[in-house]
């Protein structure tokens, strides 16, 4: 058996912190599947097959690591993707209980684990709505995002 | 004087961790009032009625409980129905800030303290907000909610 | 029945911020007993003896209120005692997760509930291990401790 | 040089939370800038003029401060105007996550530091989206706003 | 390569909460090393040797885990061992910093990720020194700790 | 008059966390009084001497900077050193209950205020103990702390 980690999120777009994550997780794990939620609660600012895509040309370098979307349930994709362990990036404590519940309540659903990996400081401050809220006023997110990210941001908010 | 305790809350719907809660609550006080918000903030789910009702099957089987809705300040609705406490359930760190802000406010209006019993650690995963999303993806809730709970939110989300 | 609360503690010494729990219990429940832990991990300033006595004289003019030290489990005392449940301010965030645990173990051990109040905004930054330092060093700690405390305070650090 | 302070918010309606913070700032720095964000996230009660001109009427007493609102990033705003320094108060732990990423891209985008000031406890229950609930329904909020505030809530909600 | 993980801590002594952690995490990784901190800080109840015994006789049916003692650093240790990532229980937000801060120190010393697991919340409110706690004073600590750990913490209190 | 700023601290030893915190202060304020707590609760690894002499020479290189140690309260201290404001850095929530209790609790003995600056995230894992911790152990703690504390270190340590 080779073990199977799924990175869930939002992804509205990629930040470098989410790669760091996935980076660490395919250093493990044998194989990776970084899983886009389709339809999140909130309007997300790009459609389900364009933060795929960027999430796509920003791994393209590392061989173990695929990228999908997902409708429904995450511990029933789990489940179908033949998924070992959740991986999840924790970065402050406003995070950890929510964060928390929800590993919680997918164990009591499917039986899978949620493991949680403390993002880098050096990202400790990047997440996707800052990081949109920053675009969007014309500043510089060179550095947060991998650069066809920041490319997609300015067209987008143009 | 035969204390009486409010337990208020959206309720959108109850789940067991709620119902831990007030059955905790009619352990200790003589007559304990259960009551549903009517508007809140974000749309519901259920309209009042539909929340009340869920609730009064819920607690039929505890003679001292009565369900009721309201509108307006908490703290009038308190004083009206002669209420000495204020009873919630406290479950996780993020709660607290926001459930202590509310609790010295209503004490700033009305005097009325505000009592937190921690959640049992068996529900402590559970929120309406998180039972909801797992039915909408056609979860199962059984165990989460009280039976005819699980059905009506089959229903809702059909 | 008339229901009982305890308010467990160090009191060493016993503060303003411990009182306003005190009254509030004392307000809500028929009869308060008040335990002062008898022998805490950490060596206290003030023997069990004067930290039963400073309460005592603080609490003489509250009929409902009765002050006693005890060894042992704090739910083995709260049986002997016939209480209905454990009343404990609730200070800040960080008092929160080791309080959560307290309450869940000693439900565990006897069913014995734990409430807990919100400290007044007012006394939010005393703590008897604060007072103690302050007074170490000459700092004037009346407001923040009944009168008849800061001068035993005073008289042990001389 | 003298130092210039920059206090940034939605002020949506200033609160006397608020006032407290400005006013701690103004007993520290030379100059204190108090910058109304123009097009917060969520939909505003009061337009942007209306909140500049509560507050100028509320600082209209301390010399040294001056009301302005902006749009677009603070940080170029910041530089616009000179400023050293960024000012907040931090009221509770649940702040403390958000404020610290959003003080940590502010200082990467510019090199302008944030300063944190804790509220005074006295107003530690208050926000402005808590004090617009209790004027909603009929609430009294005098002595948690300034008095022409609390009349122009009445006005606005009316 | 086959993935190995290491489970450090004191163990003093060890608790159902912690075999849950060293149970997830030999269903996940091919090996698991449980460690035991010779020398805490802290005087510990038992010697590292009856730490050890004891974890031993807990995790005997557990063909994939292995259980030592180490002193000196923690990454020296698993590197010596051929560890390629750390695994820890995560209990409360309380635990959250220390442990985010412990992590990130070893990876900076080492580059070992160290992953997080949340805690069953049946274990939620157990820890070694509430365990030992209760039984000093002579209660139940069946349930929260095997049989032969109740045993032998009997005779250590005596 | 030109604004003083008080940095209190155990320095035991000085990190480069606590020199961040000194260049940010000293970049805002005319002058920054660094002070040295000569004695601690808990037994300090360096006296208060060797502390004062590792912070001097680490600071030499800023002109508005002095070191120097005191007993007694601090805000006693503060108004005797003609303070105008305490600095302190902010690391994680878990510092922050705490740190805002000394805050009001000084602001409550002298009306002196103090401001938090986050720390900054390449520090953001380091503190004294854990330096201490690892470098009892052999760890490699250049890059943590200035090249002459290390060497300190190496030598109380050996």
């Amino acid at each position: 058996m080779t073990p199977t980690a799924l990175c869930p999120g939002m992804f509205d777009p990629v930040t470098n912190g989410h790669l760091d994550i996935v980076h660490r997780a395919a250093a493990l794990f044998d194989r990776v599947v970084v899983a886009v939620v389709e339809n999140p609660t909130k309007e997300p600012l790009f459609p389900a097959e364009d933060r795929v895509e960027m999430l796509q040309e920003a791994v393209a370098d590392v061989g173990s690591v695929e990228v999908a979307s997902f409708g429904g349930l995450l511990v029933d994709y789990a489940r179908e993707k033949g998924v070992d362990v959740i991986v999840k990036g924790l970065r402050a404590v406003s995070d950890f209980d929510y964060e928390l519940q929800m590993a919680q309540m997918n164990r009591h659903l499917s039986q899978i684990e949620t493991y949680f990996v403390p993002t880098s400081p050096t990202w400790s401050y990047l997440s996707s709505s800052l990081v949109k809220q920053v675009a969007r006023y014309g500043g510089d997110v060179s550095g947060m995002v991998p650069d066809h990210v920041a490319g997609r941001l300015k067209e987008r908010l143009a």
